[in-house]
Protein backbone atom coordinates (compact mmCIF):
# COMPACT_ATOMS: atom_id res chain seq x y z
CA UNK A 1 0.00 0.00 0.00
CA UNK A 2 1.41 3.56 -0.78
CA UNK A 3 2.33 5.45 1.87
CA UNK A 4 0.58 9.03 1.62
CA UNK A 5 2.61 11.86 2.26
CA UNK A 6 1.16 15.13 4.30
CA UNK A 7 1.99 18.95 4.77
CA UNK A 8 2.67 19.30 8.94
CA UNK A 9 5.73 21.50 10.81
CA UNK A 10 6.38 23.19 7.62
CA UNK A 11 7.26 20.04 5.44
CA UNK A 12 6.31 17.26 3.68
CA UNK A 13 6.38 13.64 6.19
CA UNK A 14 4.48 10.27 6.02
CA UNK A 15 0.43 10.79 6.97
CA UNK A 16 0.69 8.07 9.46
CA UNK A 17 3.97 10.05 11.31
CA UNK A 18 2.17 13.43 11.28
CA UNK A 19 1.41 14.14 14.80
CA UNK A 20 0.77 17.26 16.44
CA UNK A 21 2.21 17.89 20.46
CA UNK A 22 -1.07 17.47 22.91
CA UNK A 23 -1.01 21.18 23.72
CA UNK A 24 -2.02 21.96 20.38
CA UNK A 25 -5.04 24.41 20.99
CA UNK A 26 -7.13 21.96 18.95
CA UNK A 27 -6.79 19.54 21.30
CA UNK A 28 -7.06 21.79 24.16
CA UNK A 29 -9.78 23.91 23.37
CA UNK A 30 -11.17 22.40 20.23
CA UNK A 31 -9.98 25.47 18.57
CA UNK A 32 -8.90 25.83 14.47
CA UNK A 33 -10.44 26.22 11.38
CA UNK A 34 -9.88 23.89 7.94
CA UNK A 35 -11.12 23.77 4.58
CA UNK A 36 -11.39 21.22 2.16
CA UNK A 37 -11.74 20.85 -1.44
CA UNK A 38 -11.43 17.81 -4.19
CA UNK A 39 -9.19 17.14 -6.45
CA UNK A 40 -9.35 15.52 -9.96
CA UNK A 41 -6.78 14.05 -12.41
CA UNK A 42 -4.57 16.36 -10.41
CA UNK A 43 -6.62 19.08 -10.55
CA UNK A 44 -7.81 21.15 -7.35
CA UNK A 45 -11.41 22.12 -8.44
CA UNK A 46 -12.28 25.95 -7.32
CA UNK A 47 -9.35 26.12 -5.42
CA UNK A 48 -9.36 30.18 -5.04
CA UNK A 49 -12.75 29.84 -4.03
CA UNK A 50 -11.60 27.53 -1.20
CA UNK A 51 -8.66 28.96 -0.33
CA UNK A 52 -10.47 32.57 0.06
CA UNK A 53 -12.59 30.86 2.41
CA UNK A 54 -9.54 29.14 4.13
CA UNK A 55 -7.96 32.67 4.63
CA UNK A 56 -11.26 34.28 6.03
CA UNK A 57 -12.01 31.82 8.10
CA UNK A 58 -8.45 32.11 9.65
CA UNK A 59 -8.88 35.79 10.28
CA UNK A 60 -12.01 35.59 11.92
CA UNK A 61 -10.92 33.25 14.60
CA UNK A 62 -7.51 35.32 14.84
CA UNK A 63 -5.74 32.77 13.43
CA UNK A 64 -2.41 34.22 11.32
CA UNK A 65 -1.99 31.59 8.26
CA UNK A 66 1.89 30.72 8.20
CA UNK A 67 1.66 30.73 3.96
CA UNK A 68 0.79 33.05 1.67
CA UNK A 69 -1.61 31.87 -1.04
CA UNK A 70 1.20 31.48 -3.42
CA UNK A 71 3.23 29.73 -1.22
CA UNK A 72 0.28 27.44 0.05
CA UNK A 73 -0.82 26.90 -3.85
CA UNK A 74 2.81 25.50 -4.21
CA UNK A 75 2.46 23.12 -1.40
CA UNK A 76 -0.65 22.24 -2.40
CA UNK A 77 1.10 20.97 -5.83
CA UNK A 78 3.92 19.53 -3.80
CA UNK A 79 1.31 17.35 -2.15
CA UNK A 80 -0.97 16.24 -5.33
CA UNK A 81 2.67 15.55 -7.21
CA UNK A 82 4.11 13.35 -4.08
CA UNK A 83 0.91 11.45 -3.50
CA UNK A 84 -0.96 10.87 -7.19
CA UNK A 85 -4.05 10.14 -6.24
CA UNK A 86 -6.73 10.13 -9.37
CA UNK A 87 -9.53 11.19 -7.47
CA UNK A 88 -8.99 12.70 -3.99
CA UNK A 89 -10.06 15.72 -0.76
CA UNK A 90 -7.52 17.87 0.45
CA UNK A 91 -8.31 19.24 3.84
CA UNK A 92 -6.25 22.37 5.06
CA UNK A 93 -6.56 22.50 8.99
CA UNK A 94 -4.71 25.73 10.63
CA UNK A 95 -5.24 24.82 14.54
CA UNK A 96 -4.64 27.88 17.79
CA UNK A 97 -1.13 26.30 18.16
CA UNK A 98 1.18 25.46 21.03
CA UNK A 99 -0.64 26.96 23.68
CA UNK A 100 1.73 27.32 27.10
CA UNK A 101 -1.28 28.26 29.18
CA UNK A 102 -3.58 25.98 27.06
CA UNK A 103 -5.98 29.09 26.53
CA UNK A 104 -4.04 31.69 24.77
CA UNK A 105 -4.12 30.87 20.39
CA UNK A 106 -0.03 29.99 19.96
CA UNK A 107 1.82 29.78 16.71
CA UNK A 108 -1.14 28.15 14.11
CA UNK A 109 -0.05 24.56 12.95
CA UNK A 110 -0.97 24.33 9.70
CA UNK A 111 -1.72 20.66 8.34
CA UNK A 112 -2.77 19.36 4.80
CA UNK A 113 -3.53 16.17 4.12
CA UNK A 114 -5.16 14.23 1.15
CA UNK A 115 -7.27 10.97 0.87
CA UNK A 116 -8.61 8.89 -1.59
CA UNK A 117 -12.46 9.96 -2.04
CA UNK A 118 -15.35 8.16 -2.92
CA UNK A 119 -18.00 9.72 -4.72
CA UNK A 120 -21.83 9.38 -3.50
CA UNK A 121 -22.89 5.92 -4.56
CA UNK A 122 -25.58 5.89 -7.81
CA UNK A 123 -28.19 4.81 -5.86
CA UNK A 124 -28.60 7.76 -3.42
CA UNK A 125 -28.37 9.99 -6.29
CA UNK A 126 -31.60 7.67 -8.13
CA UNK A 127 -33.29 7.04 -4.85
CA UNK A 128 -33.17 10.43 -2.57
CA UNK A 129 -32.58 10.75 0.92
CA UNK A 130 -34.22 11.14 4.25
CA UNK A 131 -33.18 13.40 6.91
CA UNK A 132 -34.30 14.45 10.46
CA UNK A 133 -34.70 18.25 11.56
CA UNK A 134 -33.12 19.36 14.64
CA UNK A 135 -33.27 22.71 16.77
CA UNK A 136 -29.72 23.99 16.43
CA UNK A 137 -27.73 27.00 15.22
CA UNK A 138 -24.33 26.49 15.22
CA UNK A 139 -22.06 29.14 16.92
CA UNK A 140 -20.17 30.69 14.08
CA UNK A 141 -22.30 29.30 10.82
CA UNK A 142 -19.91 31.73 9.08
CA UNK A 143 -16.91 30.57 9.92
CA UNK A 144 -15.32 27.03 8.76
CA UNK A 145 -14.41 25.86 12.31
CA UNK A 146 -13.56 22.77 13.71
CA UNK A 147 -16.36 22.59 16.05
CA UNK A 148 -18.49 19.39 15.16
CA UNK A 149 -19.72 18.99 18.97
CA UNK A 150 -23.26 18.74 17.76
CA UNK A 151 -23.11 17.18 14.60
CA UNK A 152 -20.92 14.33 15.68
CA UNK A 153 -22.68 13.86 19.23
CA UNK A 154 -26.26 13.46 16.94
CA UNK A 155 -24.94 10.64 15.08
CA UNK A 156 -26.65 8.06 16.80
CA UNK A 157 -30.10 9.89 16.56
CA UNK A 158 -29.88 10.08 12.98
CA UNK A 159 -28.74 6.41 12.43
CA UNK A 160 -31.69 5.68 15.10
CA UNK A 161 -34.27 7.27 12.78
CA UNK A 162 -32.98 5.60 9.36
CA UNK A 163 -31.76 8.72 8.36
CA UNK A 164 -28.88 10.28 6.07
CA UNK A 165 -28.70 13.44 7.63
CA UNK A 166 -29.81 16.18 10.19
CA UNK A 167 -30.91 19.50 9.16
CA UNK A 168 -30.65 22.09 11.69
CA UNK A 169 -33.75 24.39 12.26
CA UNK A 170 -34.53 26.93 14.88
CA UNK A 171 -38.44 28.52 15.43
CA UNK A 172 -39.33 26.54 12.04
CA UNK A 173 -36.57 28.20 9.97
CA UNK A 174 -34.22 25.63 8.57
CA UNK A 175 -30.15 26.64 7.71
CA UNK A 176 -27.99 23.92 7.25
CA UNK A 177 -26.66 20.46 7.70
CA UNK A 178 -23.65 19.63 9.86
CA UNK A 179 -21.48 19.70 6.75
CA UNK A 180 -23.82 20.39 3.68
CA UNK A 181 -25.87 23.53 2.48
CA UNK A 182 -29.99 22.67 1.82
CA UNK A 183 -32.34 24.06 -1.04
CA UNK A 184 -35.74 23.43 -1.89
CA UNK A 185 -38.01 24.22 -5.63
CA UNK A 186 -40.75 25.60 -4.91
CA UNK A 187 -43.81 24.62 -7.15
CA UNK A 188 -43.19 27.39 -9.50
CA UNK A 189 -39.80 26.10 -9.95
CA UNK A 190 -37.75 28.98 -7.97
CA UNK A 191 -34.52 27.72 -6.49
CA UNK A 192 -34.13 28.75 -3.11
CA UNK A 193 -31.60 28.31 -0.52
CA UNK A 194 -31.65 30.19 3.16
CA UNK A 195 -29.73 33.26 3.66
CA UNK A 196 -29.13 33.26 7.04
CA UNK A 197 -26.72 30.83 9.52
CA UNK A 198 -25.02 29.04 6.99
CA UNK A 199 -21.95 28.32 5.79
CA UNK A 200 -21.35 29.89 2.23
CA UNK A 201 -20.55 26.84 0.52
CA UNK A 202 -18.69 26.81 -2.69
CA UNK A 203 -21.24 24.47 -3.79
CA UNK A 204 -23.95 26.51 -3.00
CA UNK A 205 -22.75 29.09 -4.74
CA UNK A 206 -22.08 27.05 -7.77
CA UNK A 207 -25.40 25.89 -7.72
CA UNK A 208 -26.97 29.02 -7.32
CA UNK A 209 -25.06 30.48 -10.70
CA UNK A 210 -25.83 27.18 -12.49
CA UNK A 211 -29.35 27.95 -11.31
CA UNK A 212 -29.67 31.05 -12.02
CA UNK A 213 -29.14 30.27 -15.84
CA UNK A 214 -32.27 28.59 -15.74
CA UNK A 215 -34.86 29.49 -12.94
CA UNK A 216 -35.36 31.98 -10.85
CA UNK A 217 -33.00 32.11 -7.87
CA UNK A 218 -33.72 33.43 -4.35
CA UNK A 219 -31.98 33.56 -1.03
CA UNK A 220 -34.17 33.79 1.86
CA UNK A 221 -35.42 32.21 5.02
CA UNK A 222 -36.92 28.71 4.18
CA UNK A 223 -39.48 27.21 6.75
CA UNK A 224 -40.85 23.84 7.49
CA UNK A 225 -43.81 25.20 5.91
CA UNK A 226 -42.35 25.99 2.35
CA UNK A 227 -40.56 22.47 2.69
CA UNK A 228 -43.92 21.19 3.19
CA UNK A 229 -44.80 22.97 -0.38
CA UNK A 230 -41.64 22.34 -2.06
CA UNK A 231 -41.91 20.43 -5.19
CA UNK A 232 -38.27 19.26 -4.92
CA UNK A 233 -35.24 19.68 -2.39
CA UNK A 234 -31.87 18.90 -2.56
CA UNK A 235 -28.48 19.13 -0.42
CA UNK A 236 -25.37 20.28 -1.66
CA UNK A 237 -21.66 19.85 -0.39
CA UNK A 238 -17.90 19.29 -1.93
CA UNK A 239 -17.80 15.55 -1.71
CA UNK A 240 -21.22 14.90 -2.50
CA UNK A 241 -21.83 17.34 -4.74
CA UNK A 242 -25.75 17.50 -5.36
CA UNK A 243 -28.11 14.91 -3.51
CA UNK A 244 -31.93 14.46 -3.71
CA UNK A 245 -33.80 15.15 -0.30
CA UNK A 246 -37.08 12.89 -0.70
CA UNK A 247 -38.31 12.83 2.95
CA UNK A 248 -37.33 16.04 5.82
CA UNK A 249 -38.92 13.73 9.27
CA UNK A 250 -42.44 13.10 8.49
CA UNK A 251 -42.54 15.17 5.53
CA UNK A 252 -43.14 13.45 1.79
CA UNK A 253 -41.21 15.82 -0.95
CA UNK A 254 -43.23 16.28 -3.73
CA UNK A 255 -43.93 12.97 -5.29
CA UNK A 256 -41.53 11.20 -3.13
CA UNK A 257 -39.04 10.67 -5.73
CA UNK A 258 -35.57 12.68 -6.61
CA UNK A 259 -36.77 15.57 -8.75
CA UNK A 260 -36.28 16.96 -12.29
CA UNK A 261 -34.38 20.08 -11.29
CA UNK A 262 -32.76 18.61 -9.15
CA UNK A 263 -30.80 16.32 -11.59
CA UNK A 264 -30.85 18.78 -14.01
CA UNK A 265 -28.44 20.87 -11.84
CA UNK A 266 -26.36 17.60 -11.13
CA UNK A 267 -25.71 17.31 -14.37
CA UNK A 268 -24.80 20.86 -14.81
CA UNK A 269 -22.47 20.84 -11.73
CA UNK A 270 -20.63 18.01 -13.02
CA UNK A 271 -19.91 19.53 -16.29
CA UNK A 272 -18.76 22.56 -14.55
CA UNK A 273 -16.82 20.41 -12.72
CA UNK A 274 -14.86 19.66 -16.24
CA UNK A 275 -14.07 22.96 -17.26
CA UNK A 276 -11.78 23.05 -13.88
CA UNK A 277 -9.95 20.03 -15.51
CA UNK B 1 14.45 21.56 34.38
CA UNK B 2 12.41 18.78 35.95
CA UNK B 3 10.76 16.65 32.88
CA UNK B 4 6.68 16.23 33.81
CA UNK B 5 5.29 12.90 33.00
CA UNK B 6 2.02 12.45 31.49
CA UNK B 7 -0.52 9.89 30.84
CA UNK B 8 -1.28 9.03 27.17
CA UNK B 9 -1.91 5.92 24.88
CA UNK B 10 -2.12 3.81 28.33
CA UNK B 11 1.49 5.22 29.50
CA UNK B 12 3.49 7.24 31.63
CA UNK B 13 5.41 9.66 29.21
CA UNK B 14 7.31 12.41 29.19
CA UNK B 15 5.11 15.33 28.72
CA UNK B 16 7.21 16.76 25.75
CA UNK B 17 6.74 13.56 23.53
CA UNK B 18 3.31 13.02 24.72
CA UNK B 19 1.56 13.56 20.77
CA UNK B 20 -1.34 12.38 19.06
CA UNK B 21 -2.10 11.45 15.29
CA UNK B 22 -3.67 14.33 13.60
CA UNK B 23 -6.39 11.61 12.55
CA UNK B 24 -7.81 12.40 15.94
CA UNK B 25 -11.53 13.62 16.15
CA UNK B 26 -10.05 16.95 18.86
CA UNK B 27 -7.74 17.74 15.48
CA UNK B 28 -10.27 17.09 13.15
CA UNK B 29 -13.69 18.15 14.53
CA UNK B 30 -12.94 19.53 17.72
CA UNK B 31 -14.79 16.91 19.67
CA UNK B 32 -13.80 15.78 23.22
CA UNK B 33 -14.56 16.53 26.89
CA UNK B 34 -12.15 16.99 29.73
CA UNK B 35 -12.08 17.84 33.42
CA UNK B 36 -9.26 19.87 35.52
CA UNK B 37 -8.94 19.45 39.63
CA UNK B 38 -6.16 21.39 41.96
CA UNK B 39 -3.72 19.02 43.78
CA UNK B 40 -1.97 20.90 46.81
CA UNK B 41 0.16 18.69 48.81
CA UNK B 42 -0.29 15.64 46.89
CA UNK B 43 -3.97 15.49 47.62
CA UNK B 44 -6.56 15.60 44.76
CA UNK B 45 -9.55 18.64 45.77
CA UNK B 46 -12.54 16.88 46.08
CA UNK B 47 -11.93 14.31 43.30
CA UNK B 48 -14.69 12.10 43.52
CA UNK B 49 -16.88 15.91 42.50
CA UNK B 50 -14.72 15.92 38.78
CA UNK B 51 -14.62 12.52 38.14
CA UNK B 52 -18.64 12.25 38.49
CA UNK B 53 -18.50 14.91 36.24
CA UNK B 54 -15.61 13.72 34.14
CA UNK B 55 -17.87 10.62 33.33
CA UNK B 56 -21.27 12.16 32.59
CA UNK B 57 -19.44 14.76 30.02
CA UNK B 58 -17.71 11.15 28.26
CA UNK B 59 -21.54 9.79 28.59
CA UNK B 60 -23.53 12.58 27.64
CA UNK B 61 -20.82 12.84 24.31
CA UNK B 62 -20.65 9.07 23.37
CA UNK B 63 -17.10 8.47 24.77
CA UNK B 64 -16.33 5.21 26.26
CA UNK B 65 -13.83 5.93 29.39
CA UNK B 66 -11.08 3.73 28.92
CA UNK B 67 -10.42 3.66 32.47
CA UNK B 68 -13.05 2.67 35.29
CA UNK B 69 -13.01 5.00 38.26
CA UNK B 70 -10.56 2.95 40.42
CA UNK B 71 -8.21 2.62 37.69
CA UNK B 72 -8.49 5.79 36.72
CA UNK B 73 -7.77 7.11 40.26
CA UNK B 74 -4.75 4.43 40.18
CA UNK B 75 -3.06 6.81 37.19
CA UNK B 76 -3.58 9.45 38.75
CA UNK B 77 -1.77 8.50 42.24
CA UNK B 78 0.76 7.58 40.12
CA UNK B 79 0.88 11.06 38.17
CA UNK B 80 1.29 12.96 41.40
CA UNK B 81 3.77 10.52 42.47
CA UNK B 82 5.65 10.48 39.63
CA UNK B 83 6.14 14.64 39.64
CA UNK B 84 5.87 15.60 43.04
CA UNK B 85 4.25 18.68 42.73
CA UNK B 86 3.85 21.09 45.41
CA UNK B 87 1.15 22.67 44.04
CA UNK B 88 -1.02 21.57 40.86
CA UNK B 89 -3.75 21.28 38.14
CA UNK B 90 -4.67 17.54 36.66
CA UNK B 91 -6.26 18.19 33.34
CA UNK B 92 -7.76 15.02 32.28
CA UNK B 93 -8.37 14.95 28.02
CA UNK B 94 -10.77 12.60 26.35
CA UNK B 95 -10.68 12.94 22.90
CA UNK B 96 -13.33 11.36 19.69
CA UNK B 97 -9.99 9.42 18.84
CA UNK B 98 -8.97 8.26 15.96
CA UNK B 99 -11.04 8.24 12.93
CA UNK B 100 -10.68 7.24 10.07
CA UNK B 101 -13.72 9.06 8.56
CA UNK B 102 -12.47 11.75 10.23
CA UNK B 103 -16.19 12.19 11.41
CA UNK B 104 -17.08 8.95 12.86
CA UNK B 105 -16.24 8.72 16.87
CA UNK B 106 -13.35 6.24 16.82
CA UNK B 107 -11.35 4.50 20.34
CA UNK B 108 -10.97 7.80 22.71
CA UNK B 109 -7.45 8.78 23.78
CA UNK B 110 -7.33 9.45 27.15
CA UNK B 111 -4.69 11.90 28.55
CA UNK B 112 -3.72 12.94 31.78
CA UNK B 113 -1.27 15.58 32.21
CA UNK B 114 -0.37 17.76 35.54
CA UNK B 115 1.17 21.06 35.45
CA UNK B 116 2.49 23.36 38.17
CA UNK B 117 -0.45 25.83 39.10
CA UNK B 118 -0.12 29.62 40.30
CA UNK B 119 -2.99 30.92 42.64
CA UNK B 120 -4.39 34.42 41.58
CA UNK B 121 -2.83 37.30 42.55
CA UNK B 122 -3.92 38.73 46.12
CA UNK B 123 -4.08 42.08 44.40
CA UNK B 124 -7.12 40.72 42.42
CA UNK B 125 -9.10 39.62 45.45
CA UNK B 126 -8.07 42.97 46.77
CA UNK B 127 -9.48 45.44 44.37
CA UNK B 128 -11.71 43.05 42.83
CA UNK B 129 -12.31 42.78 38.19
CA UNK B 130 -14.43 44.40 35.52
CA UNK B 131 -15.52 42.11 33.46
CA UNK B 132 -17.84 42.56 29.80
CA UNK B 133 -20.75 40.92 28.72
CA UNK B 134 -21.54 39.49 25.73
CA UNK B 135 -24.68 37.80 24.18
CA UNK B 136 -24.05 33.84 23.52
CA UNK B 137 -25.06 30.55 25.16
CA UNK B 138 -22.80 27.48 25.24
CA UNK B 139 -24.35 24.80 22.52
CA UNK B 140 -24.45 22.06 25.65
CA UNK B 141 -23.34 24.13 28.66
CA UNK B 142 -23.87 21.23 31.13
CA UNK B 143 -21.32 19.25 29.16
CA UNK B 144 -17.52 19.84 29.76
CA UNK B 145 -16.74 19.78 26.49
CA UNK B 146 -13.19 20.97 24.56
CA UNK B 147 -14.88 23.91 22.64
CA UNK B 148 -14.14 27.21 24.11
CA UNK B 149 -14.75 28.86 20.47
CA UNK B 150 -16.45 31.84 21.29
CA UNK B 151 -14.46 32.38 24.69
CA UNK B 152 -11.28 32.24 22.97
CA UNK B 153 -11.95 34.05 19.68
CA UNK B 154 -13.03 37.36 21.91
CA UNK B 155 -9.89 37.68 24.00
CA UNK B 156 -9.01 40.43 22.22
CA UNK B 157 -12.20 42.09 22.94
CA UNK B 158 -11.96 41.53 26.51
CA UNK B 159 -8.20 42.59 26.47
CA UNK B 160 -9.62 45.77 24.23
CA UNK B 161 -12.23 46.52 26.90
CA UNK B 162 -9.27 46.30 29.61
CA UNK B 163 -11.52 43.47 31.43
CA UNK B 164 -10.17 40.70 33.13
CA UNK B 165 -13.56 38.04 31.69
CA UNK B 166 -16.91 37.80 30.11
CA UNK B 167 -19.92 36.92 30.98
CA UNK B 168 -22.61 35.43 29.08
CA UNK B 169 -25.57 36.72 28.64
CA UNK B 170 -28.71 35.81 26.60
CA UNK B 171 -31.95 38.81 26.49
CA UNK B 172 -30.76 40.27 29.43
CA UNK B 173 -30.57 37.29 31.45
CA UNK B 174 -26.65 36.05 32.64
CA UNK B 175 -25.23 32.51 32.52
CA UNK B 176 -21.54 31.82 32.97
CA UNK B 177 -18.02 33.16 32.03
CA UNK B 178 -16.03 30.86 29.93
CA UNK B 179 -14.42 28.76 32.30
CA UNK B 180 -16.04 30.46 35.72
CA UNK B 181 -19.02 30.30 37.11
CA UNK B 182 -21.29 33.68 38.54
CA UNK B 183 -22.90 34.82 41.42
CA UNK B 184 -24.12 37.55 43.12
CA UNK B 185 -25.20 38.61 46.57
CA UNK B 186 -28.53 40.68 46.91
CA UNK B 187 -29.04 43.61 48.71
CA UNK B 188 -30.62 41.80 51.56
CA UNK B 189 -27.66 38.94 51.64
CA UNK B 190 -29.11 36.46 49.80
CA UNK B 191 -26.31 34.72 47.23
CA UNK B 192 -27.96 34.17 44.44
CA UNK B 193 -26.49 31.98 41.30
CA UNK B 194 -27.95 31.21 37.71
CA UNK B 195 -29.55 27.56 37.16
CA UNK B 196 -29.78 27.42 33.67
CA UNK B 197 -27.47 27.18 30.70
CA UNK B 198 -24.73 26.94 33.27
CA UNK B 199 -21.96 24.39 33.65
CA UNK B 200 -22.20 22.50 37.37
CA UNK B 201 -19.21 23.78 38.88
CA UNK B 202 -17.51 22.08 41.67
CA UNK B 203 -16.85 25.02 43.29
CA UNK B 204 -20.15 26.70 42.17
CA UNK B 205 -21.43 23.89 44.27
CA UNK B 206 -18.87 24.05 47.22
CA UNK B 207 -19.75 27.47 47.60
CA UNK B 208 -23.66 27.11 47.24
CA UNK B 209 -23.23 24.68 50.32
CA UNK B 210 -20.86 27.38 52.34
CA UNK B 211 -23.06 29.88 51.77
CA UNK B 212 -26.29 28.15 53.04
CA UNK B 213 -25.03 27.62 56.29
CA UNK B 214 -25.36 31.57 56.33
CA UNK B 215 -27.27 32.73 53.85
CA UNK B 216 -30.24 32.33 52.19
CA UNK B 217 -29.39 31.09 48.56
CA UNK B 218 -30.90 31.01 45.47
CA UNK B 219 -30.42 29.19 42.43
CA UNK B 220 -32.59 31.33 39.38
CA UNK B 221 -32.12 33.26 36.78
CA UNK B 222 -30.17 36.49 36.97
CA UNK B 223 -31.01 39.33 35.09
CA UNK B 224 -28.95 42.51 34.14
CA UNK B 225 -31.40 44.52 36.15
CA UNK B 226 -30.51 42.33 38.51
CA UNK B 227 -26.54 42.91 38.69
CA UNK B 228 -27.63 46.66 38.98
CA UNK B 229 -29.22 46.67 42.13
CA UNK B 230 -26.43 43.37 43.75
CA UNK B 231 -24.30 44.45 46.42
CA UNK B 232 -21.84 42.00 45.71
CA UNK B 233 -20.62 39.98 42.54
CA UNK B 234 -17.93 37.43 42.44
CA UNK B 235 -17.21 34.59 40.36
CA UNK B 236 -16.00 31.01 40.96
CA UNK B 237 -13.61 28.75 39.37
CA UNK B 238 -11.43 25.43 40.21
CA UNK B 239 -8.06 27.96 39.79
CA UNK B 240 -9.35 30.84 40.54
CA UNK B 241 -11.54 30.14 43.99
CA UNK B 242 -13.78 33.13 44.39
CA UNK B 243 -12.91 36.63 42.68
CA UNK B 244 -14.66 39.60 43.70
CA UNK B 245 -16.01 41.36 40.72
CA UNK B 246 -16.73 45.34 40.86
CA UNK B 247 -17.96 46.58 37.60
CA UNK B 248 -20.04 44.73 34.63
CA UNK B 249 -19.86 46.63 31.56
CA UNK B 250 -20.28 49.96 32.60
CA UNK B 251 -22.28 48.74 35.89
CA UNK B 252 -20.21 49.87 39.34
CA UNK B 253 -21.46 46.61 41.72
CA UNK B 254 -22.13 48.14 44.92
CA UNK B 255 -19.41 50.73 46.36
CA UNK B 256 -16.90 49.23 43.71
CA UNK B 257 -15.12 47.51 45.91
CA UNK B 258 -15.16 43.68 46.89
CA UNK B 259 -17.76 42.73 49.53
CA UNK B 260 -17.63 41.38 52.75
CA UNK B 261 -19.76 38.35 52.00
CA UNK B 262 -17.32 37.60 48.71
CA UNK B 263 -14.15 37.47 50.97
CA UNK B 264 -15.84 35.77 53.72
CA UNK B 265 -17.05 32.71 51.43
CA UNK B 266 -13.51 33.11 50.49
CA UNK B 267 -11.91 32.31 53.64
CA UNK B 268 -14.65 29.13 53.84
CA UNK B 269 -13.70 27.85 50.90
CA UNK B 270 -9.72 27.93 51.57
CA UNK B 271 -11.05 26.20 55.05
CA UNK B 272 -12.87 23.31 53.29
CA UNK B 273 -10.13 22.92 51.19
CA UNK B 274 -7.79 22.42 54.63
CA UNK B 275 -10.35 19.53 55.16
CA UNK B 276 -9.44 17.64 51.83
CA UNK B 277 -5.64 17.03 52.63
Amino acid sequence: MQTLQAYIHDCLQPYNQATLHISDLSIQRGYGIFDFFKVQQGQPMFLDDYLKRFYESARQMELPVPLDTTELKEVIRQLIQANQLPLSGIKMILTGGYSESGYDIGKPNLIITEQPLTLPDQTIVTNGLKVITHSHVRELPEVKTINYTMGIRLLSNIKAAGAADMLYQQNGIVSEFPRCNFFIVTRDDVVVTPDKNVLSGITRKNVLQLARQKYKTEERAVTIADIAQAKEAFLTSTTKRILPIVQVDDLVIGNGKPGEITNELLADLIALEQTQL
